[in-house]
Parts: C-alpha cells; sequence; structure tokens
C-alpha cells in the first residue's frame, strides 16, 4: 500500500483537469423519501466518454507522457483490452495526449461498441472472447509494438486517477457519512477508499456488486477465493462482470472497504436504471442502476447510522433503458388504437 | 400587448425563485459536431414536476394569493384542465401555495399520469376526452367552487413564469443567435419571444411543431386559420398536441417569431429524444426531441446566420423511450443467448 497513496490521487487531480469534467451531483426530493435518507449522485454518466472510466485512463496516459519526458524518451503507444467503457476512455485519452493505441476486444463485440472507440480513433485489435484470451492478445501487441498497457483496474495511476471522484464528491458535499460504489474488478472503489479515509475517515465505503461475485466472503476471508481461470459474471451490468477483483486493488479493499457488500439482481438493476430515469430524468448503465437500487431499497435497512450518502453513477453507457418502448405505424405514427 | 412586457416576466423570475429550479445548460461536443454549430441546451427537463410548465404554474397561482392578500380576500382554490405537465405543475403550484386543487383529466388519462397528479395531493375531476369537454367541466368547477381557473397558456401570468426561461438562458449564455422552442399553445415562446426582444433583440426565436400544427401559414397570414372547434393532433408529443395556439398567444408570436417555423415528424422527434439519451444521457419527452431534432438536422440548413443556438428542453416526461429494450428471463438474468 506504500504505493499508492492519496498523494497521488491529489496530484491525478491536477494532472487530468484538462481533460475530464468535474461533474455535477445530482438530487432528489422523490428519491431521498423513498429511501429515508438524504442522496447524493455523482453523476459519472455525464463524464467524458460517458463513464468515470476517462479519469483513470487520463491519469495513466498523461502521467507515462510526463515521465517519458523526464526521461527523453518516446511513448511508442498505448495498448488496453476491453470493449466497454475502458477501450472508450483509454482511446480517448490516447486522443487528448496524441499517442497511438490499440484497444483489444473480443471478436463478438457488437458493431456500436467497436465504432464508439474508433471515434476516437484507436485501431481495433479481435481477440478471442474471454478473459484470457484478451490479455494474452494485449500482452502480444506490448511485446511486438512496444505499447505501453493500460489496464483497466490493477494500475495504481488508474486507481489513483478514479479516486478523483472522491475527492470532488467531498469538496462538494462535505458531509458524507457513506458512498455506494459499484464494483468491477474494484479500481475505482479501492481509488475512492483511499481519498475517502485520508480526508474524511468515518465516511464509509460500500461496494455494490452483482449476484454472483461474492465479494462479501472474500472480504471476510481477507483472500482471493475466486475460480481461476478468471471469469465473467452472467450479469445485465457489461461493465461490471469481471468476477475477481485484482492483486492490487483487493488488499486495499480489505483494509478500506465495509465488509457488508450490497449484492444486486438484474432486476434489481433495472429498476435501478429506471428510478433515475423516471425520477432524475438521466440516463445510467446498469451498474449505476444497482448503486441506485442498493441506496433507495437497501442501505437503511442494513446501516440505520447512515443519513446522507453518496451514490456514484459510474456511467450512462448501455444500449438499453427499462422503460417500455413505443411503437409507431409505417408512416411513424402513433398507431390509432393508442 | 400593452398588458404584457419583460417587466412581468422579470417579476415573475422573482416571485417564483424559491419554488422551481434555475436549471442548467448542457451542451455536447458530438452534437455541436453533428450540428455543425454551437448548440446549449436548457435543461428544463430536470425542473420541479419534470417540465417547465412549474413557471407559469408557480407564477400565477402565487401572483393570484399576493392580490388576495392585498384586496384581503380569500383564494378558495385552484382549478385547471390538463392530463400532462400542466396539470402536475398546477397541483405542485397549488400545494406550495397550501390551496385546494382540481384538476380536469380525459377520463382517458393513464393511471400513472393520474398518479403522478394526485402525488401533488390535487383532486381529480375526470371529463369527456376533448378540448371541449376539458373546458366546460373546468368552467363548471370555476362557478360551483369559485375556484381560480389556470389556463395552460392563454394568460399572462403564466406566460411571464415560462418567459423566465429566457433571462435565465441568457444570463447563462449571453451571446445567442437564437433559440428554439417546442409550441403547443404557444405560452412557453411567447413568454421566452418577449424576454428575448427586450433584452437581445437581435436574437431570433423559432418555434418546431409537430406535422399537421400548420403554424406557418398561419402566421404568414397573421391569423389563426385553424379549424373550430379546436382539435389535438395525432402525434407522440402528447404535450404539444393542442392544433390552435392561444387568442393571447399568437398575437405575441405574429410579431416577435421567426415566421420560418420548423416542422418535425414523430420519427425525427423518437431520432431527437435518442440523440439526447445517448449522447447528452438525459431524458427528454417528444416534444424537447423534436427541438434537438431541429437543432441538429434543420437548424444549419435554414439558417446559416446562426452559429450560437439555445435548445429549449421543456421537459423529462415521458412514458417511453426510442432505446431497444432488454428483454430477460423469468429469473431476471440476461438470456444465454445474448
Amino acid at each position: 500500500m506504500e504505493l499508492f497513496s492519496v498523494k497521488l490521487i491529489e496530484q491525478a487531480m491536477i494532472r487530468i483537469a484538462p481533460w475530464v469534467h468535474r461533474t455535477p451531483v445530482l438530487t432528489s426530493v422523490s428519491l431521498d423519501r423513498s429511501a429515508g435518507l438524504d442522496l447524493f449522485f455523482k453523476a459519472e454518466n455525464f463524464q467524458k466518454t460517458g463513464s468515470f472510466k476517462a479519469r483513470g485512463a487520463s491519469n495513466a496516459v498523461f502521467r507515462l507522457l510526463e515521465q517519458s519526458k523526464v526521461k527523453n524518451v518516446a511513448v511508442p503507444g498505448i495498448v488496453t483490452h476491453s470493449s466497454g467503457n475502458h477501450g472508450q476512455a483509454v482511446a480517448y485519452a490516447a486522443k487528448c495526449a496524441g499517442l497511438p493505441c490499440c484497444v483489444v476486444v473480443p471478436s463478438d463485440t457488437p458493431d456500436i461498441k467497436c465504432q464508439a472507440i474508433q471515434g476516437y480513433e484507436a485501431e481495433l485489435v479481435h481477440c478471442y472472447p474471454s478473459p484470457t484470451g484478451r490479455k494474452e492478445t494485449a500482452a502480444q501487441i506490448e511485446q511486438d509494438k512496444r505499447y505501453h498497457l493500460v489496464h483497466p483496474f490493477d494500475d495504481y495511476a488508474v486507481m489513483a486517477g478514479q479516486g478523483t471522484i472522491a475527492l470532488e464528491l467531498l469538496q462538494q458535499v462535505p458531509d458524507l457519512d457513506a458512498i455506494l460504489v459499484p464494483i468491477g474488478g474494484g479500481g475505482m472503489i479501492a481509488g475512492i477508499a483511499v481519498a475517502v479515509k485520508a480526508i474524511k475517515p468515518e465516511c464509509k465505503v460500500y461496494a455494490v456488486e452483482p449476484i454472483g461475485k461474492d465479494l462479501g466472503p472474500c472480504l471476510a476471508a481477507k483472500a482471493r477465493g475466486w475460480p481461476d481461470p478468471p471469469q465473467f459474471l452472467h450479469t445485465i451490468a457489461d461493465s461490471i462482470r469481471t468476477q475477481q477483483t485484482g492483486h492490487l486493488t483487493f488488499p486495499i479493499l480489505c483494509s478500506l472497504v465495509e465488509s457488508g457488500v450490497f449484492t444486486v439482481s438484474d432486476h434489481q438493476m433495472l429498476e435501478g436504471m429506471s428510478l433515475a430515469l423516471t425520477r432524475m430524468k438521466v440516463v445510467v448503465e446498469a451498474a449505476s442502476g444497482a448503486a441506485v437500487f442498493a441506496a433507495v431499497h437497501q442501505l437503511k435497512e442494513v446501516d440505520q447510522s447512515v443519513k446522507r450518502a453518496g451514490v456514484i453513477l459510474c456511467g450512462g453507457n448501455t444500449g438499453f433503458t427499462p422503460l417500455p418502448q413505443m411503437k409507431l405505424d409505417n408512416n411513424g405514427l402513433l398507431p390509432e388504437a393508442q
């Protein structure tokens, strides 16, 4: 843990300021009433590239660029493996930095996600659709092209970038009792936990996970008890379907994150998304829907000491919404029957 | 027109400040690129009650209360006819003012809209589903209960409240060349036009209408050439389906609004809603989708002098979205096939 501290997060805050938004905090009288406490939603769905991942990716890429200038060596390029938010974010950061970028995506990645990555001018490289396939292909590019790998979560520069969410949130709403954070590999919650415990140690940091992750037992045993090779969970929350947390993130979680974990089903995530859509008029992805659901329907029962909670709306990149769809006739008009 | 001036709008701004939000202005690099100009979206979808209507309703209700105090008479209550945004807004304003409220809604109004109005503690009165049915039932309540009618648009206090949108927007973005405003009865655009022409006369005010409204020919002829009795248009934009503009609003439109009108189909509104959802991560209703579509796909071609345009996202109350819907299996999980 000596390698990672709030100082890195404070440096990241300055480094990434030109490239990311200071996102707003949303509130809703009607959700507060449903939850029975005051909720403060950090709207990273409005972040550049549509998710918080722009923070970690920008910090990692621009830190590399700074280091290369000090050493007077060139950065040949950036590589990562992610079909989703991290892939877009690294492509965006590399474009901002003027560096070539390869993003390794599974061969079954939908066109719309590929286009989003290519929109930031990155080169797409397809691989066998498994966690291992992604890693091996990215490692090959690292070796062949001498590109620098920016890992989705197990990298202190990435964690430091994500931790800036908490620095901002605690500036915007200083007196929080707890923060709820959706968890995949654990980069965001590790960064947030380090920032929170340095600034406001009495504020609790809670993880919100999809069913099947089983983070609670791992935290209780302080052991990464997940099956190998790493697997993807079967969940609609595609941005947090990695079952295992990282080798660097897990020890941080064990020491700084509450051992009680909020576990949310796909249906509950959809309900959370729907609450965000109908009550706050914002689009959030399923992982954010999980945090909304936990905050509104689970938090008060689990921890009655919490009166004011932050909720991280981690992203807004979703191909679907839980609202009914309108059917139009061939002229694009509402059918007479309705 | 002597009865209505920017002074009423400035007074409204002060009167309604405790009851409405100063809504943010959203921007999107990617929508600016698509539009070929700089767009500034006034996010009334985040307004109290989910639409700009809270402004006009609050101004009308609290002005009544002020006048009644001066005259030392009681206000028995408030009545209006609207199943939609105006109905919710009047119910909200009456609740804030501590006044009883009746909202007349067509007998075929969906439960969800009735619940929204009842959520603000108003009494619902059902009527025959036609513009005439609504008016007659409301007039009966005016007479029987001596309640005050707050008309959805043909009322200077309501127009003044809606005009505060423009005062705010021009404070937030002073150098606009044009503002695009969805139009139903014309209360919002009349208020906005009066405010804009008083503060920044060179800024154009454009109306955005659903197909079938035919505002352009009426403006050209300076005559309310619509068929009687008034009808509802066949459009998904339920908040602007009134075909006729008002007797008080129409003369203001003739003198202050551009004669070129943007006409938008239901399909195009859905595209506009989808642009708002995917690029800005916000939920807007179909009328707002119309303005987004006109700004992104029509404005540059119609008026090349416009470089910076305001776009009014008038509301976010929608029962549907144009995004594909996710199907889940009986356990609430994503089917294996996907």
